[in-house]
């Protein structure tokens, strides 16, 4: 297999594309498929400052890296979820990456802020773990972006992540989800920043080689939460779509940009308006992140109450108990 | 596992409905979904004549059957495309299937009446062989039931064979085959008759459990033809999904019937005229089945020509030469 801009031996198949490159050549690929991102879909300028969510994995470690290397201005944020051991060895590798690269690397960390992680407030909310995740990664990338006046959230999400959140929505045709499914959400809210994803352009095992060949040192584990995650399954149908039809996934994700979300109509952003408390958007009067911690804070206190009480008053105490103000809902911790 | 009707031994599980059945109730249930789809889409009533078409394989046999035990008015139909062996064993089985309901069976024979069969027209024109025999079958299926008065047609497409082109519709974004996607597509044009899908609501694994409980004897090869069709692919992604989430198939289609559908837009039937040759109905001048065979007819004069003539004659004689209309455009044969 011969790259097919010098001739020499290829590492990289892209198949999708026919495509064969060596290192130099895969790397200038790369590039091209991110600047074709960034440009086609207006994500950012080199004026704007980017906050770049990283996880300690392959996409948004690459995602840092290349943006870094065209000269974009970046920062780092990595937010500890409090997932036990998983997280703290992905941010050694989000902030071994920044030293070494001498790059700004902030820390929003959830344990310290809440006194307990993403499983908790899962487990407080009957939320499955993803979706209790999910919704505090948004609350806070958008939060640390407002309160430190980034233009825009860059978030790793590759093709096979849309390809795969696409099809999901399209199993259960949930056109409100279809409606919001783009590489650019736009700020339709003072309080809500812009969303972009450079890498929509861009599979998964792309995503690897280019970490590889950039000698990135990432985690490889997926998170312990995700065993049996619908994404994963999605994921392998697609594959097995791929590996017999190359381009299956682009066709999927590319295809529906082009035609499928004309289809779907305009983002309907409902009448967003300030949270009571944390003023983030929301079509509530109190954000799903709000609800979500309070109800987990409150569960903790009745638990504490429950433990300091004699053993015969603690079987009164139901989750329900209690009614008080959840603290703690201030800015996420940065360094 | 237990019948959900009379606690008696169950025999055939419906995962997605959460319910097993015992034979009877089995077919009782698998009755119930088809006059529900007869029903709830308007289909046809039992004053109607229906042209069931029947290829000798486990669905089309289960909806003929289903549809003489519940009194419809009904003839088979079978196709003979000329597909060597395969064709002659699905024609036994077909055959056999009214012989024994004593059942009103006609045959339209293209390698009869047009001197070839549909792998010939396949190669004629540089069609794939499943998009020359699809052609071919929708064709002479409209034609028998114009010629003889039938006020529908219908298929044994099931669930699995809705969600599989479904996926392959939504996996290249092609709007305009998804806008003609229904379990019922209406007569638009005096020559185009109406077509439906009763078994859109039965899985295709319950189309062979109903066949094997009735004792139908249907040909268990796939086509010969099918080997690598894009159509086995889907299907393999969808039973992979299914397997994990059941109902996965039922929500992909059902779903894109109540919500997906609407997002298309109404069926856009251009403008359908009579063609020039044989008066069905299409958006050209001349049909795409008339064009498929006169090119086919063409090709096989050259060949016979050549054939006939001197050696050194026979080299000049390409596929574009002559230009004769062809012949045996007429009626397929019915006996």
């Amino acid at each position: 297999m011969r790259c097919q801009k010098c001739k020499g031996t290829a590492s990289v198949e892209v198949r999708r594309h026919h495509a064969a490159f060596c290192n130099d050549h895969f790397v200038e690929f790369f590039d091209r498929q991110v600047e074709r991102a960034i440009e086609g879909e207006g994500m950012f300028t080199r004026e704007d400052r980017v906050l770049v969510v990283v996880s300690g994995g392959k996409d948004s470690l690459a995602l840092w890296d290349v943006l870094l290397r065209l000269g974009y201005r970046t920062s780092g944020l990595y937010i500890n979820l409090g997932i036990g051991e998983y997280s703290q060895a992905s941010q050694r590798k989000a902030e071994a990456y920044a030293t070494g690269r001498a790059a700004d690397l902030l820390i929003a960390d959830i344990p310290l802020e809440f006194g307990m992680g993403v499983e908790a407030f899962a487990r407080a909310t009957g939320r499955a773990s993803c979706s209790a995740c999910g919704l505090s990664k948004r609350y806070l990338f958008n939060k640390v972006a407002l309160d430190r006046g980034f233009a825009v959230v860059a978030t790793g999400h590759n093709l096979d992540d849309e390809a795969a959140v696409l099809l999901g929505n399209v199993l259960h045709w949930q056109t409100e989800y279809l409606a919001r499914q783009a590489p650019v959400l736009p700020s339709t809210h003072p309080a809500l920043v812009k969303k972009v994803k450079p890498l929509y352009r861009i599979a998964e095992r792309e995503a690897a080689a280019y970490a590889i060949i950039r000698g990135i040192d990432y985690i490889v584990e997926e998170c312990p939460n995700s065993v049996g995650a619908k994404s994963l399954l999605y994921k392998e149908a697609l594959n097995l779509l791929e590996q017999a039809a190359p381009g299956t996934k682009q066709s999927l994700y590319w295809g529906f940009l082009d035609r499928g979300r004309a289809l779907v109509g305009a983002l309907d952003d409902h009448e967003l308006r300030g949270c009571r408390y944390c003023g983030q958007a929301t079509t509530a009067e109190v954000c799903a992140f709000c609800r979500m911690t309070e109800r987990a804070a409150e569960r903790m206190r009745v638990r504490r109450a429950a433990a300091e009480r004699p053993a015969s008053d603690a079987a009164d105490a139901g989750p329900e108990a209690g009614q008080h103000a959840v603290s703690g809902r201030s800015a996420a911790s940065t360094r």
